[in-house]
């Protein structure tokens, strides 16, 4: 547990900084709005990426606690400070997923040099940080048999679209079957959240 | 705390209907999209929802367990998973926030009767939901001495753009104003989130 926590550390202090960039990039976008329907949008994706940035100020010290202060037997479902780390890091696989979608959103207005350079830089990186997480709390929710059951595991299994090595942007076929195959069913059942 | 816990499981039944009828709103519009660009944006959207009712299906039934089994003495951040449920409840608050302003994002598309109808009722709904929601958890995270600091109080205070009584849509004034207001400072500081 210890290398994966170094491991989240890396990446979520990473996508701190990728957070600040991009809050930078889109401030005076914000400003020079050119219609109130512009501003709410870019205004949103502001405070969305802000919620999530308040967030990480939180989780990125809980992950360092971890790291600093706890022995093997303190990684276990019974303690519940580390049920609470790991129901936070499942939210933030998601809070990245949303980041990769806010940078691709804005890469299909800003296509100057400066600010589309920028946003490929924070879109490779966020993406593959995405990929990790994912993947690693797959492999950790199973160690811990934690009962985490991710109420997007099908949702993810079709997330091909946000992999640009295989399109530049979403295609219409791979997306209308994301559509149709997110809808939510009745009786939908989740598992805890840890 | 019981008659907070009715009136949570109230707002949060309400939105969970609420989104669906969103999500079913927008499966059309994201498989009929004119472009790559419109079918992401609302796709997004859709996702972010999506997430948002998969923790909903989490918290509703905690909050029914809280109403049904628990006493008052239960209701102590000494108690863990009362503190688990405040931690949710304060995440989707915002949860609530950013659902107004999905509403009010397709409120500037979706102009038709039918739709903009459904939009309005929703928005209307959720929004008067989210201030209470505020309203009470700002009370009960006093009232338990949490320590938890919202760390978007200084900008819930100027969110005043959410509310259409003063103006139909965010004015240029007040979103520049916010804009510079919710730049993250260096050496931002939150407290813990429970």
């Amino acid at each position: 547990m210890k290398e994966e926590l170094k491991i989240f550390y890396h990446i979520f202090t990473t996508t701190k900084d990728a957070i600040e960039k991009f809050m930078n990039m889109l401030d005076p976008v914000i400003q020079n709005a050119i219609d109130d329907h512009e501003r709410l949008y870019y205004h949103h994706i502001f405070e969305e990426e802000e919620q999530r940035l308040s967030r990480l100020v939180v989780l990125i010290p809980l992950i360092q606690k971890f790291q600093q202060e706890k022995e093997e037997k303190d990684f276990s479902p019974t303690n519940n400070e580390f049920n609470r780390l790991l129901q936070e890091l499942n939210l933030e696989k998601f809070g990245l997923h949303n980041f990769v979608e806010h940078l691709d959103l804005a890469l299909f207005r800003f296509k100057d040099e400066e600010r589309s350079t920028l946003l490929n830089q924070l879109r490779e990186v966020s993406y593959k940080d995405y990929q990790q997480v994912k993947a690693m709390l797959a492999e950790i929710n199973g160690r811990f048999d934690t009962n985490y059951v991710d109420p997007h595991a099908y949702h993810d299994e079709e997330h091909d679209h946000l992999d640009r090595s295989a399109t530049s942007a979403p295609t219409k076929a791979t997306t209308t079957t994301n559509s149709r195959g997110m809808q939510p069913k009745k009786g939908f059942t989740v598992g805890s959240l840890i």
